[in-house]
Order: structure tokens, then sequence, then C-alpha cells
């Protein structure tokens, strides 16, 4: 039997702390310190893939390309991800190359750029949900929305702000390279969820202005390579049922049966937990002997063994 | 014997068309023909690697970021390299992919992100010359020298603008990735010449502020994956002497100690023919049999099939 294969998709925490200036040197900082959690799993023997998010960092992305578009032009949103997803993996690449040499490790790092299909008959595209950008007047907002075609809403109380769909992934284009490089490499793809492109009728691709939720996109890819774990790494080390309320249950485990129940009853919040525990519901449902984990970053090791986080199994 | 190994480096011309605006889509547009050009190649049997120019893209990244420096904090430019190889090659394999498919070639294309390592004590550090980002007052340009510790220059009466070194190419951080995927897949690499970085005592990789010549970093390239031909494209058919003088002549091949007497004799460019002669030479020299090939992307197969371009072998 081979060394176990991971997907592992980090969160916001990953990337950047909570309170520190939103500089790409300072993610720089926080992705060293991500980087020996990472190591330390490839220490243990495991065979990983690795997807994270890219919320905070697209969007300055685009808004500095909106505020800068008087002098050079605006890039679409999907160039933008592109992007996203070229400084990210930079810094993952970059840090954890190193901590893994340190350990005497010589393992290669490296980053693709991943394209997601999307149907662009997804009913997401309908009621568009996802918040991008700076933040406008409403009647700069109206203007923008007549100009560009753009979906304007109001952001609790906090201005207009542009939103976009967040669409199913339904297939990573490059997973081909991803598979080629899977046993001897560390890869990170669908860095964002992946840059959302639909199929037009003649079969080529074309970018849209969508968000793949990272964790859906991690599933996604963790299908496809036939990984044996997903984990997704968060801010807490346990899903909790009743969550910040007196009688809040943290989890050791849960089966498919429990959490779609849970989600049910409305234990998980969207766009935060709901997304995870609903990701690791298809990768445990995918296949018999497959398992999903959610903990944080912290915590992985120990998840991996059995002693922490939470897992989610058929 | 296997198929040919050729490292394609694609100058800026198959990436944007002079007189079309600087977009994002207007580059898919232009790519999306470069694409039919590389797709030729491909068609012919050669096992493909792709290099390729950013000099204007990361200017306008470069330009967008220090633009809404007062809203996002400015990116540092090794990030930019890095933002530009995500968006120039996913736009690459896009095209190319879908070229590939509507030809019945089910072939990967994909990009890696690629630092490649130079010398701390490289003299060009102490001399640079590249100019990057946004043009400025004198007086602004001493008061961001002072504040950042860039240097500024002069740039031909246009205004001030900050320069950077363009240091020697030594490796490729991602070389291994690039092997493992070479023979299945088509690969997009060192993007812009790769994103700068220095190697430090304890053997981490530290991101510069440089550019490295993308001829040179593609020369580097095929000479670490073996490649038996280097192809450079760019806006001429063909390396002339005398270049636009009455007695111009066009070159069919050079040898490398006739390209070393061309280039004493003072006829090509720096900035321009200069760093295409000088790489073409460093791979004929390389190792025996290498050969490398000069010429516009319009004329790429006839070129390798000894009817068109400059030809320099040993």
């Amino acid at each position: 039997m081979g060394a176990k294969k991971v997907v592992i998709a980090l969160g916001g925490n990953a990337l950047q702390e909570a309170g520190t200036p939103a500089t790409a040197e300072a993610q720089l900082e926080v992705v060293k310190k991500t980087a020996k959690y990472i190591a330390d799993i490839s220490e243990k023997g495991y065979e990983i893939a690795i997807a994270h998010g890219n919320g905070p960092q697209v969007g300055r992305i685009v808004l500095a390309s909106e505020t800068a578009s008087h002098v050079t032009p605006a890039m679409p949103f999907d160039v933008c991800g592109a992007m996203s997803q070229g400084y990210i993996g930079y810094h993952i690449q970059q840090a954890l190359r190193h901590e893994l040499i340190k350990r005497g490790k010589d393992i290669p790092v490296v980053t693709l750029v991943t394209q997601v299909v999307v149907d662009k008959n997804d009913p997401a595209f309908q009621n568009p949900t996802k918040p991008i950008g700076p933040f406008y007047t409403e009647e700069e907002a109206k203007k923008i929305a007549a100009e560009k075609g753009y979906v304007m809403k109001e952001d609790a109380g906090r201005g207009w702000r542009r939103v976009v769909a967040s669409p199913m992934p339904l297939k990573i284009v490059e997973i081909d390279s991803v598979k080629r490089l899977w046993d001897s490499t560390i890869v990170i793809t669908v860095g964002g969820g992946g840059i959302p492109v639909i199929e037009k009728e003649d079969g080529s691709l074309e970018g849209v202005a969508a968000v793949i939720d990272k964790d859906l996109a991690a599933e996604r890819l963790a299908e496809e390579v036939d990984a044996d774990i997903l984990m997704i790494l968060t801010e807490v080390d346990k899903v909790s049922i009743n969550f910040r309320k007196p009688d809040q249950k943290d989890l050791d485990s849960m089966t498919v049966a429990e959490a779609e129940k849970y989600i049910e009853e409305g234990h998980f919040a969207p766009g935060s937990m709901l997304p995870k525990v609903l990701a690791s519901v298809k990768f445990a449902k995918s296949k018999p002997g497959k398992k999903a984990i959610i903990t944080s970053l912290y915590k992985a090791v120990d998840a991996l063994e059995g002693r922490e986080g939470t897992v989610i199994t058929m």
C-alpha cells in the first residue's frame, strides 16, 4: 500500500492573520508559519495537494485594478483570479519548499494555474451573492450597473458592491497535470476555487465573473485524484452544533446521515461552516472508505492521527 | 529516437499587437492567434515548453498597484511578476488547449508559477537599467527614492521611473516539475524570465526587484531540460547585420564564431536583438548538436523545417 493521499484546503487564516496589515510582506510571514504545519503532514508520509482561498487577495487585486482604471485598463475578474493564483501560489511554494529542505526532504512544490469548469446554466448565475471589489455609493453603483452590466447590491449598510455568482465546480481543466505530478510533488492548485470558466458550444473555454467555493473545488480535486482524505483547515479545531450557544457541542465525528440532519437543522452558517460540511459530505459519499476532516491548521497532524478535529465518513 | 524537444520563447508581439488597447480582452484575442502557430509546431510532432515575456503586463500591474496604494497596499515587484505569470499563462493555456483540441490533439497545457535564482552579487545589481512602472516628476522620484530606497532614473525625456537590475538566470527552482510534465504536456514556465529570487545563507529564497531577460531564462530552461532546439520568436523573420542600413543582410545561419564576431562589431541592439543572439550562442555552445533559431511567430514551422529564420549552431 502506497502513501495516503490528502487534499488540503487552506482557509483564509493560513494566509493572513487578523489584525495584521494586508500587505504581501505580511502574507509571506503568515505563509511561512503555515508551511511548518504542512511540512509536518508531509513528514508523516502523506502525499499532499493544496487548495486555498483567495477572497481578500482577489478583492484587493480588483480594488487596485478598478481604482487605477483611469491610468490603465481594469482587468476582468477571471484574470484577477489568475493573478491571485500566481501571487498566493508563489508564496506557498517558496515557503513550503524551504521548510521541507530544512527538514532534509527534497520534495518539489509547484503551483499550477488552474481553470475550473462551471455550468453556464448553474442556477447560481440567476442569483449572484458573492460581493467582490470596492464599495460604491448608490449612484456610482447604478452607473456601473448600467455601463458594465454588473449586478450591484447593497452590502450590510457599508455601501454598494458588485456581486457575482458562486456556481458549483464541475471539472478541473488541468487535472491531468495534477495527477502526473501528484506522486512526486506537492501541487498547489484550484487556488481561490479555480479560475471559473464555462464551456462554449465550440468546445472553447471562457472565463466568467464568478467565485467558486474553494472547499467545493478542493472536494472536486480530491475526487478526481482519488485522494484518501479531504482535509479542510479553518479557524476552529472541530465542527460544532449549537455553535456559540450555551449547549454548543464539539463533534469528534459525524456520519454523512448525521451531517445531513445537522445541515437540515441549520447548525452551520452559510458562507462559513456550511460549505465545509457540504464538501465533506460530498467527499465521504463519493466512494467507500473516503474520509473528510475539518479542523484547524494547528491540529492538522493530530487530526490525521485521529486525536483531533471532526471526521466525516459514510 | 523520440520527438524533438523545442523551447519556445515568445516575444511581446505574441501577446499584444501594436496599436490595440492594452486590455486583457485584447491580449486574449492576440493569444488566440498565437496559439494557432504554436499548435502548428505541436502538430509537426515537436515536444514544446513555452517561455514568454511580461514587460508591458507587469508594468501595468505595477502601475495599477502603485496608483491605488492609497486604498490598498502596493505589491512588491516579485509578487507583481508572479501575478503576471498567472495572467499571461492563463490566457496561453486556455487558448492553446482549445486550438489543440480543435485539431484532435488531446495534449494538456499548463502554467507553472516559476521562480528563477539569480546571484545576489550579480554585477547587474550595481547598475540597474530596466525601467518599470509609472512615470514620476523629478521631485516625486526623489521622494520615492528616499522613502523606499528605489533607484530612480530619468527615462528619455519622458519623466522619472524606477529602474531595477537585469541579472543572469542561474537556476530554475521548479525545474523538476517541468521535467516531469515535459513528455506529456505543454508547459508554460519562466514567464517574464521567471520570478527573480536570491538564495539566502539559510538556503531560503527571497524575491527581489529585478527583471530576468526572458530569452536568457528560456536558454537556461532549454539547457536544463536538454532541449534540441531553442526557438526565439520575435518581430523579424531573420537576424540581420547592418540592420536598417543600405547594406542590411539577412542571415540564414550563423556559427557561434560568426555570431560572436557580429556581436563584437555592434550589429545587434542591446535590449532588442542582442540578448536573443547571446541566448542563442549560449545554447549552441552548451552541448554538441544543439541548435538555436531566431525567427518570427509566423515563420516558426518553416524555420523548424530549415526554410526560414536564422539558425545558430556551433
